[in-house]
């Protein structure tokens, strides 16, 4: 491991106990992959694209702790987080005569992991998974804190399960192969612990964004680490969202809007979080609660960041039905998260007037009309 | 309530703390329901036969605690314990923009419990459910514990979870529309609970053997009743079934390999059961563990009950492989459930050909010839 950039974040719920590990060159470190649970039989859930990148090296790292190490690739993309997807990870686990000892390595992106943990979570009521995730998105946010599920046609994580891996693994190397559109999507995420929790790291991020985006190791290391620690405590302290959790969803009411609307996929998960957050913080301008420098602020380094800040077209009444059936969504009323000031957030609920007002503010069409 | 046959039955896990309440007239009893989670919208599960019978007494009993009840009924038998009957609940939720707080009824036998409880478990990463059971079985076994789970082609119930129900209320009224063969099927598992863990219930069961098929209310208070408390103590232990929950699955490794075998439906879970049983005894017998005699009398109360006690022929290999793929194997090896002496179960490794020659002697067609 490189010594400069590696670290470890413990996280804590009340079900379990485990660690985020960060560094360079995890797939060559056997320390890296000592201890987890042992069983005869394991299977790297992944795609084909990062399959033919790091499955081989995953499948070595992971050779000592189990006779028999399978794969099963599924479709890429959010479009195929379905039902079906997630059925050739049962057919393989059976076909396989995989038992309830066996280990999941979820070996990819958002996408792969929610459904490599969900099959986890579900297989024979439940067995251990360990995230490998390759991307920033899923370093930074998905990978950690058991989440897991399936999207529904009339709704995105609409069935899922909370489980906990038994580790994660977040190898900064695999960041080298990630497409400049799927870094972005990933810095929405990072860019999100600033407003919601921690206003220094803002600052940091704002300063070394060009490294970022450059993909300086020890900026991605630091970025990767901050934010784990983050969601780490917010996990610890509420595991299940029964309420502090729900900070972590800034931005993620118009998001999971947008991708919905304009159908899974053809907005990345984070490009549509970078642009809801932009309309998430307008919103607390609009509630009074920070400046309109605040909102400019964090437009600005969005838009840096390579992501979206401009809404698609949409109807209002679209918006309000797209946003009434998100999981955030209780009795009828939409909460949102808001920036009660800059580094704290909090779960609103808004008028629908109130909300229509600042989504026309930031929509493509009528975007110079306000 | 009628007090004399009034009784509650306390589970404990490390997750959840719960009552069973066993009684006649529950549905017409507002204590029963009383402090039952609230929420605005709840959505009973059931199959049209059982809505036919009880869904409008479940409706006005649970009226005063949700504003909206809807109701989504499912095919009925083990054969649609499939994903897409548990879909149709999703849909259902989903249209009615049922958020996080809503809560689930199961209404029905076991497999309306068990679809209804995954659904519970996994829509929106878990709702609330509780479960109302009107069979015999589900009211002495499925109904308590938390297990949900559906079918998949290659294995029963490989894929659900653990989600405990807030309360489970059994109303013994239910009992009188049941069909004998249910009633059977239910006597299985009440049965069971004898060799595995109290032989002085097993006398009173054969004893009362004839007031319980006549339907005789207190004397199925009294067999509900022994058999969620055996239940409860087992599962307050190990919700998991990390180790002492599997001796609830006695007879139930030959049950689901015939099950499975001779496709879902055509035998009912408790016949299977209630057969295999009386396998799983002489496999024990043949271990040196019990008596000869023990096995004749177990198989002398599983006929009286209605039950089969010859297995269905299979060849030696399909059998293998049906209780290969049993949840019970681990790492190839099949494990049975075995009464090392009458009123306690283990988990014993046993041979192939040892597992064979038991089955040959209770077959069908090879029965006279061992």
């Amino acid at each position: 491991m490189t010594a400069a950039s590696a670290c470890t974040v413990a996280v804590a719920t009340p079900d379990a106990r485990y660690d985020i590990l960060i560094a360079a060159g995890l797939f060559a470190e056997p320390s890296a992959w000592a201890g987890l649970p042992a069983s005869a039989q394991a299977v790297i859930v992944s795609n084909p694209t990062v399959n033919a990148l790091y499955g081989d090296a995953l499948a070595a790292a992971i050779s000592r702790h189990h006779q028999n190490v399978s794969r099963v690739l599924l479709p890429d993309g959010e479009a195929h987080k379905t039902w079906d997807s997630l059925n050739l990870v049962f057919d393989h686990l059976l076909a396989q005569g995989c038992d309830r000892k066996t280990v999941l390595y979820a070996l990819g992106g958002g996408v792969v992991g929610d459904m490599a943990g969900f099959a986890a979570a579900t297989y024979m009521r439940g067995v251990p998974f360990v995230q490998v995730p390759t991307t920033l998105l899923a370093q930074v946010d998905s990978s950690v804190g058991g989440k897991t599920a399936i999207n529904h046609p009339l709704g995105k994580n609409m069935i899922g399960a909370f489980h906990q891996p038994a580790r994660v693994l977040c190898d900064l190397d695999t960041l080298d192969t990630l497409p400049p559109r799927e870094l972005s999507a990933g810095l929405a995420e990072v860019i999100k612990y600033g407003p919601i929790a921690d206003m220094a790291f803002f600052d940091w991020i704002e300063v070394h964004l060009d490294a970022l985006l450059a993909r300086d190791r020890a900026a991605l290391a630091r970025a990767v680490r901050r934010s784990c620690e983050i969601k780490a405590a917010v996990v610890g302290e509420d595991e299940r969202e029964s309420g502090l959790r729900a900070i972590l969803n800034f931005g993620h009411t118009f998001g999971h809007a947008i991708e919905a609307g304009q159908g899974y996929g053809a907005w990345l998960h984070g490009e549509a979080v970078g642009c809801g957050m932009v309309l998430a913080a307008d919103l607390s301008a609009e509630l009074g609660l920070v400046p309109a420098e605040f909102v400019q602020r964090l437009a600005r380094l969005v838009q840096r960041a390579g992501l979206p800040v401009r809404a698609p077209a949409m109807a209002p009444a679209r918006w309000l039905e797209l946003m009434g059936v998100d999981k955030k969504a209780e009795a009828g009323a939409i909460r949102f998260i808001v920036i009660e000031s800059p580094g704290r957030a909090a779960l609103r609920q808004v008028p629908d007037e109130t909300v229509l007002r600042v989504i026309a503010r930031h929509t493509e069409t009528a975007g110079a009309a306000a």
